[in-house]
């Protein structure tokens, strides 16, 4: 049967690129309420493609933006769920776009518009792919079942109670994304692991107003001078060790197998340092920069105000000083016991005089599939075969709370298929999907279909 | 004749405060370009005064507001500069002012206006003895000059030219101002010494723009961690000492008779706290509040600038982190030496990775007059006579870079005498100085030129 759908797919190519360009020109950006009705008319476009190819939709609504929910029985195997999201980020500044983010345009192979990879070219891959089954053999090879929702860019706040209620309704064993991108231009990419996120904001209180530094200075704790100290020791200048007491007793090593493969990549260090702009990359002794940026945890400075930041000289001593601080967790870290070792860290740290708060605006787990899942294993091969071309398997330095979430709630682990190019400017101006990836994304996804269904 | 120039001073007290509501009505806001004609006539106001006092004067031009300079001839005896300015801060929100700022307005025994104290008040103080002595006696004790200038609170960028260029004209013995405060309500001060200022701007640049904290966290050097370390490292956070090497080594240490004198003044640690807002106090190990404000060498941050710094969490990577730093230098520490010791301390501390740029927005020596001067004797027996209470040997936590101008240039020390109360508001809404400091103000500075002249 994958014969016929494969073939189906390879004589729908170009009908493909039109009908995605049709979900692209829906300006559903989900953090613009004067495009609310907008946003719902690309879950609509959804919700009737699949209506359309046979399955049983639901539109499940949400305080927000709906979720899109279709079934199928599909016989024998494992229940398969593929989640992504018909929200897309706001445009940023239109001057910068070579085409209108929501004229989806063709450019040397590529789709550009907003969305075209984040999420909706990606996730057309799987919608098309599930629709060439039930046209050309009538049926899905097993059990699927989609979840498109529309809330991913604003950090999915309906989406936890959605599965909650629907716990039932949403049972699978596996489930399936394609929201994370490629190895490189050439080397598909299956992500295994993605990092957890806890965020915080710490201010420092000391005198009631800006003082005089002449007539003050050195009588009073300075909450800019605390605060430098507070940050500064929380890492070692030398090594680049997070200093929080514990940070490290959860952290899982990698196996030899696991090393030897990540070590194996065709990493560009290079161009790496090309493409940040950096002269030299740097951090955790003991790691190269593939490591750091996969499987060690790290703490960063996200921002930093306080006092006279205008031009020239203002000699005050500020009142109070702010800085963000974010740290990215691997597994198998806990979220909750960083969170308090870093506050009870910033306590410890903080010279007599401030009067300390801390704020949180993160905490998320990190998520890990295991290799030798059999979903994993299906994914390789699906991939392979849709490609061409044996995908890299790597993690991820960002954070899909999403992730450890479903397999909370639903018990299920997810495989993460990477089809579009690292380098696609997600969330910046010109993204693009290259027409190429779709057409591969589209064969890869059907082949995974078949592939865990024959288990 | 002393006798009768008090007498005269006594007998004119009310039309002293007529006469200086006059000065204040005048808006000589040197900063506000809309206001320069203005401005100009406060400086015409006090060369009247002068010429109808019966000194010679003269209006020096410079590219910005002209100073007042005035002489007379008074006999044998060291030649005294009195020095002030006749320029006023902007009033900020007009709103916190009970009446406005240029309608001077008597409540409770003080005079409340702009300028009030800093400096129309005061400097009027020595004009009016001036005048007095001319009206009373027929002429000045000793010789006495007059420099009156229109751009101290832009931090006379023209005064060092116009020193320079008119040295003999203004040569002299000492110099006698009066822009510093009184110990407390009740007992006036002599200002012996002042800190000096070495104020910097640390720029760290690192990737070329904000990256994701996700996909490049701990790959790269983070400008606003480097900048947290280079901040933290210049300070112990113990003993509260800088660690730039060789700070300490000029600071010069006070003598067993000043120190006895310092810490015999009735200094209030719980007013203090109170006025500042903190509950507790804290700076260099090893000395007190007073020590610390007055004679200890500080390190102070008064600005940093990084990255993300709105509501909620934004997971970046900031290109780039600055920050103001200032410290203030006791005697006999040499600003140049500090400035290029801070630089150097800097660029070693600063981790690899990250490009600095180092700007300096001051570089002020400190200045001390000795307490053995025979014109402090003069200062302390005017300010007992004009008050009827001895006044504190006090040194101050700011810095006035033109008394060290002034010694370098002249060499000539300078008398700092205090008659406002130190907590007058000068720079804030509501300053005010109290009728009765305006009245022992003139009578001192009277008592001052004769005490000066007798030798």
């Amino acid at each position: 049967m994958i014969g016929k759908v494969i073939e189906y797919i390879d004589a729908h190519r170009n009908e493909y690129v039109d009908r995605l360009k049709d979900f692209l020109r829906i300006k559903s950006i989900s953090t613009d309420p004067a495009v609310k009705a907008e946003t719902r008319k690309a879950g609509e476009w959804v919700l009737k493609l699949l209506k359309d190819a046979g399955l049983k939709t639901e539109m499940i609504e949400t305080p927000g933006h709906p979720s899109v929910f279709a079934h199928a029985d599909g016989g024998k195997g494992p229940t398969v769920l593929v989640y992504g999201h018909y929200d897309v980020q706001p445009t940023g500044d239109e001057s910068l776009w070579k085409s209108p983010p929501f004229e989806p345009t063709v450019r040397d192979g590529s789709l550009f518009a907003r969305g075209s990879a984040d999420d909706k070219g990606q996730a057309a891959c799987h919608l098309f792919a599930i629709e060439a089954w039930m046209k050309a053999a009538g049926r899905l090879p097993g059990p699927v079942k989609v979840l498109i929702e529309g809330e991913e860019e604003i950090s999915s706040p309906n989406l936890e109670t959605v599965i909650r209620s629907n716990r039932e309704k949403l049972a699978c064993d596996y489930i399936v994304l394609s929201d994370t991108s490629k190895f490189n231009k050439t080397i598909p990419a299956i992500t295994y692991g993605t990092k957890g996120l806890v965020y915080k904001e710490i201010t420092l209180y000391g005198p009631k107003q800006d003082l005089h530094s002449g007539s003050f200075g050195g009588t009073v704790t300075n909450p800019g001078n605390a605060l430098a100290h507070i940050i500064a020791s929380m890492k070692d200048p030398v090594t680049n060790r997070v200093l929080i007491p514990g940070f490290y007793d959860d952290v899982l090593e990698m196996d030899d197998d696991e090393k030897g493969k990540m070590l194996g990549l065709p990493f560009d260090e290079l161009k790496f340092r090309e493409d940040v702009g950096v002269n030299m990359t740097n951090g955790e002794h003991g790691y190269n920069t593939v490591e750091r940026k996969w499987v060690r945890p790290t703490l960063d400075v996200n921002g930093i105000l306080c006092g006279f930041t205008g031009q020239g000289g203002s000699t005050i001593i500020p009142s109070k000083a702010m800085a963000k601080v974010s740290m990215r967790l691997v597994p198998n870290m806990n979220p909750r016991k960083i969170y308090q070792a870093f506050d009870e860290t910033v306590h410890l740290l903080a010279p007599q005089g401030v009067r300390i708060e801390i704020k949180t605006f993160g905490c998320a787990a990190p998520y890990m599939c295991p290799l030798s899942s059999p979903a994993m294993k299906a994914a390789a091969a699906a991939v392979e075969s849709g490609y061409g071309v044996a995908p890299a398997f790597i993690r991820e330095g960002g954070s899909l709370p999403i992730l450890p979430m479903f397999k909370e709630v639903l018990g299920a682990e997810s495989i993460m298929m990477g089809f579009c190019d690292p380098n696609c400017n997600a969330h910046g101006p010109n993204e693009f999907f290259d027409l190429d990836d779709l057409h591969k994304g589209i064969r890869s996804a059907a082949q995974f279909l078949e592939k865990m269904a024959k288990g």
